[in-house]
């Protein structure tokens, strides 16, 4: 949504220009918003959320401030695109053949990741999910069934194997093992010790996905 | 924890008064931590977590602000203390004879508890917890456990009656359902519909208290 445009025109020298510095190079879909978000996580980690501002972002992106707003109306929405779409690339879980394996390996990459500046955006995104409604609203809308994409393909691959059943794969037994995991971090903290992973996986997870509805 | 003590003296009136007129009466343990957290749950509803302060709650509760920081060294441990020792009472599940009957109960009445006070208490506790590292680690100390006290009881009913087996009880089979609750009012926020405490119920924890660990 709105993330597919060109820089603004104002942000890139005069093509009239002789000597034309190019200090902003001229980016349009994927490669601009490569480069904002690798810049929303780098300003996580070195100011955190609550210091992360717009400029700061389009500073280090090396492009304009307007560019970022006709894009994301706050920085709640963009810190979470952020997020959502360049993290996923480095959680995407290593195929061991198994479901356990699998499963122990996304929770404990998942358990990593929310340790870093995912971990500090989730904290800032809720913390103002919590504190005001129409940021709420925009943020809720936006973040609606994300967090299982990962495990369905996890799951999936099982049910490609034989290993378990389609039928188990319903939204809420998909959605359980991160909620609780999501659940230990927001009201426990960081760091989240390697068992809390197993546990998950062992306690709720396999259970779930190996029990078909209604047996 | 420190919630024993009776009021501080310099809050009571003078014994050698002559008159007594007792505009704050002189209360101790159970009775005046009643009237404290009464106080607190309505001014949460009245102003909300943000606005709340300890001088409101003790003018509330017709005390003084000493009896109050002599118990609870922040507003974020004395709300959680309000939440959890006051609100149990509310949703302690009726006896409905059968597992899934007492499950759909609390799960009900849970919604409905973060729909009100409660909820805005989590909120408000929660966006501390995320801000401030010191409040997190007082707050965090004193809420371990008390979220899966009600579902352990609910279970272990079962269990008397030869529903499930008691193995299945484990900390985080209990912890899940709660965990997938409190993550939708977290990230969705309010009204939570009946079909999301159904569905929990039904795909979350039905399948973990019904299969045995290992099975």
């Amino acid at each position: 949504m709105g993330t597919q445009g060109a820089e603004a025109p104002e942000h890139t020298p005069q093509s009239a220009s002789g000597q034309d510095p190019r200090k902003r190079p001229r980016r349009r879909g994927e490669a601009l918003n490569a480069a904002i978000f690798e810049a929303v996580l780098a300003e996580l980690e070195e100011v955190g959320y609550a210091r992360l501002t717009m400029e700061g972002v389009a500073e280090r992106a090396r492009t304009g401030k307007a560019s970022l707003y006709r894009r994301w109306p706050n920085r709640g929405r963009l810190v979470m695109d952020a997020v959502y779409h360049v993290l996923p690339q480095y959680v995407d879980p290593p195929d061991t053949g198994g479901l356990r394996g699998d499963l122990l390996e996304l929770f404990r990459s998942t358990a990593r990741l929310l340790e870093g500046p995912a971990g500090e955006a989730m904290r800032g995104v809720l913390g103002e999910v919590l504190h005001d409604d129409e940021t709420a609203r925009q943020i809720r809308s936006a973040s609606r069934g994300t967090g299982v994409a990962q495990i369905r393909q996890v799951a999936e691959r099982a049910v490609d194997r034989g290993e378990i059943s389609s039928k188990a794969l319903t939204p809420r037994r998909l959605e359980a093992g991160q909620a609780v995991m999501r659940h230990h971090f927001l009201f426990l903290g960081t760091p989240i010790p390697d068992h809390v992973g197993e546990e998950i996986v062992d306690e709720v997870v396999l259970p779930l996905l190996t029990t078909p509805p209604g047996g």
